[in-house]
């Protein structure tokens, strides 16, 4: 395992191209090759079908994908994200996940749209719809295809504004990752 | 193409089996099988491990899949529903999409997070953070990923407890698979 692709909604952030510069260090630090996806929203002129083939490509070309999961515009990781992390999953590329904010899903449900309620052994958000109560980070889908590539998510807590970028988070994944190859090797 | 895959947050729903029913009735008039997902939360016994990996198969073993990508939950589409979407993507099996809810991503950003400003030729919402500015109904990589099955996202507005379900323009959509079936055939 060598090339390692970084998706993530570190790309929305102003710094977004330091951001992808010292993961891309990171990984190098550690023997990796880091593809960081191209930011959508650097060029006013950006084509999105362009963007969209040269994400894929750098999919293709990875030998694994790390996924900064860090809830994004609501309770759940960005929607880009999670259409990668399926990708890659699909492809059988072993796929590893990272946070800047820890606690299961449910409860950040309850936090962005108010109090829970429990009835029929279930539990329902104010509008009706169930909430997945497996005490998990994000939805099992996404939880899962995390455990089968035998890794728990990486969540190192951050505050602030650079949170999104899960950078103490995101270390940690690729140190444990760089540990994990030598003792194979 | 005759099995489906009917991914979407729909198994939220309290009438979720029903409408799962419904949805699998719709594809039949057509001439289509619907695999629906299960439902994470009918059995409070549910085991995430056993859901993940009959969707897994369900999706290995259809055709197609049709997603409803009606937002859930903040501006987005449901978290499971965009991994599958990747998932089927990388598999290289068609992928059409539908939601319930017109407008672009942006002006759902508005709706959820407050005035957006523009800046540097680019649009940012009050966190600080980059808001894809194509006019696109979702992520990019969302709807392109839909563009490469040679299929626009099939909206129909509808309102209430049930638009969740988007079930018109659901319909729409197995219409026009059918009809295009029949064409090439």
């Amino acid at each position: 395992m060598r090339m390692l692709y970084l998706a993530g909604p570190d790309v929305f952030l102003q710094n977004a191209i330091e951001i992808g510069a010292r993961k891309r260090a990171i990984c190098a630090k550690h023997g990796f090759e880091g593809l960081y996806p191209i930011d959508p929203d650097v060029e006013a002129s950006a084509d999105p079908e362009a963007i969209f083939r040269a994400n894929c490509a750098h999919m293709q070309r990875a030998d694994a994908g790390l996924f900064n999961l860090t809830p994004f515009r609501g309770p759940s990781a960005d929607a880009g994200t999670l259409f990668e992390l399926g990708f890659m999953f699909a492809l059988g590329k072993p796929v590893y996940g990272y946070a800047s904010r820890a606690g299961a899903y449910a409860a950040r449900v309850r936090t962005h749209y108010g109090k829970l309620a429990r009835s029929g052994g279930r539990l329902w958000d104010p509008s009706g719809h169930a909430v997945e109560d497996f005490g998990l980070h994000e939805n099992l889908m996404i939880v899962r295809a995390l455990a089968a590539s035998e890794r728990e998510l990486v969540v190192v807590q951050e505050r602030g504004a650079q949170a999104l970028a899960a950078m103490r988070a995101f270390e940690k994944c690729v140190a444990a990752l760089a540990r994990r190859r030598t003792k194979r090797s």
